[in-house]
């Protein structure tokens, strides 16, 4: 569905494709009005973009997955409409090739966007759209950045990163086209089968050896993973395809799903880039955080919602209550 | 002096000349090691330029002015060098005129740097560096933007606002001659007495409002009020400058430094753009956060720093706790 809750954004700190270079929902929240689980009506913030009064509280509420108090009026920051001067779409022999593309371009410049896509899931979104995309293409890059020189350097960067072509437009609504393949992803995924969407994250010089690795399991753990990413913040999103009625595959999935997981923190990595840990992951969060800072988040829910009335299980795992 | 612990930078959530295009310190803080009142060892955040495992807690403790833990180490986000395309400089008659500009230009792009000063600023610059400043001038106009068409956009702008001279170069050197006119700014005032630095905020469009009841009345309030403001995000540092061995006047200056945080209060701004709180504002949070938000500040320096050893006094004034 092509709708979002502002709401529901603030509360999960969302991400997309423009964070790259534009930031996440955090950066464009100047204020709030939100109810605490006492009653009590806050306003957090304020319409100034500079304001350093109190506690920094409007951060704090922004992405605690509604477990600290409800959000009822949001403030945002506004940009003037970012430039797009054209879209770069690169094929790769394989992911890590088109990972160490990424590496490269990301320490060489900021693009507005840098997307990454598997042969499994090009070859999903071909089914559906029938646009003529390369099947045999290992991994494709949907690139776009706000300068002419910008999309030249990247174009050179995939070349020397042995991309096996490089299509460069500046026409906008090509460029659309290609942002519109990307955003196919999950639904033509969802087409194949039931799926479980991961959401970890690696630093940046990880990447190559996450979306390797998790390749190569994909056959030891006996599960479908095609890999989208938001390439250029290390944020990837494995998405693991299975048939909901095979009973032992279900079960190999969500155990893939949990070892994803363990692989990213195993790179230094988070269980988390954009989607938030809601109950599917609330108990792995203390793993990644460790003990003390744990206890730190718990202390703050308590003090603000003693009676865990505000979104209960939600982030906070009941039964590791420190 | 030319130094900033960056330690202090984070725990005020610091700003400075180019925030109005590149933000401030939060920003940048992508983790923390953190030690809290308990003695224990938190590390916030992560390397990752997106991640959402767990609260915010990184965003809460920049600008907390050390009373929730001390920081110890910090991992910040790095960005390519900005460019600088060039330095617009303008004179205006009054500081109103030239704030009327700042709105216009504002509401058109971002320039990357958008400094005010009035002619007591102007007047103190020249006597320091001898650089042949205009000393009629109402006020002067300092911009600066990563975009060549921006910057005649920009001299465009402050022309239509009856600029009575618009200097524009595209010479580095030169440039940087006028940001060190700007730095010079309170150091030159600081040599002509004693000063307290005000570091009020309004929404942008009540800019030219606040500058103008600023200069009116400090003619009441019997005491010198020198504007210099990183105005192209409303935020103000009226220093008001006094003999500190003239008991009345430090009087005077000191009820003048209240009534200038009140004169934004009913603006809608902020008491503090940058600066932080400290003890010298204290008094005021409450007025700018109210009853609600003053006592969700106090529920989170109570869990996490029960026994107030933290900075004590500082942001938190002891006798109106909630």
């Amino acid at each position: 569905v092509d709708i979002c809750s502002i709401g529901g954004n603030a509360a999960t700190n969302a991400g997309g494709l423009c964070c790259v270079k534009y930031g996440v929902t955090s950066d464009y929240v100047l204020g709030m009005e939100v109810v605490l689980a006492d009653g009590s009506v806050c306003r957090l913030g304020s319409r100034l973009s500079k304001d350093v009064a109190g506690l920094s509280l409007t951060k704090l509420f922004v992405g605690s997955e509604g477990t600290l108090g409800v959000i009822t009026e949001l403030t945002l920051r506004r940009l003037p409409q970012p430039a797009v001067a054209g879209t770069v779409v690169a094929s790769f022999a394989s992911l890590e090739h088109a990972a160490r593309a990424v590496v490269a371009i990301t320490a060489t410049f900021r693009p507005t966007m840098l997307e990454l896509m598997d042969r499994a899931t090009v070859n999903a979104v071909e089914d559906r759209l029938r646009m003529g995309l390369d099947r045999s293409a290992g991994a494709l890059l949907i690139a776009q950045a706000d300068a002419g020189a910008d999309l030249e350097t990247l174009a050179g960067v995939c070349r020397a990163h042995e991309a096996t072509e490089v299509f460069h437009t500046n026409d906008p609504d090509e460029g659309d086209l290609f942002v519109h393949v990307r955003r196919s992803a999950l639904p033509a995924l969802e087409a194949q089968g039931s799926v479980l969407l991961e959401d970890v994250g690696v630093p940046m010089a990880r990447l190559p050896e996450l979306v390797e690795r998790i390749q190569a399991k994909a056959v030891d753990w006996g599960v479908t993973i095609a890999v989208i990413a938001h390439a250029g913040d290390g944020n990837t999103h494995p998405v693991i395809v299975f048939d909901p009625e095979d009973e032992a595959q279900s079960r190999r999935a969500r155990a893939a799903f949990e070892a994803v997981m363990g692989l990213a923190l195993e790179l230094g990595g988070t269980i988390t880039g954009e989607h938030g840990v809601g109950r599917l992951k609330r108990g792995w969060l203390a793993s990644q955080l460790g003990k003390a800072t744990m206890t730190l988040n718990w202390r703050i829910k308590q003090a603000l919602d003693p009676g865990n009335i505000l979104n209960p299980g939600a982030l906070f795992d009941p039964s590791v209550q420190c």
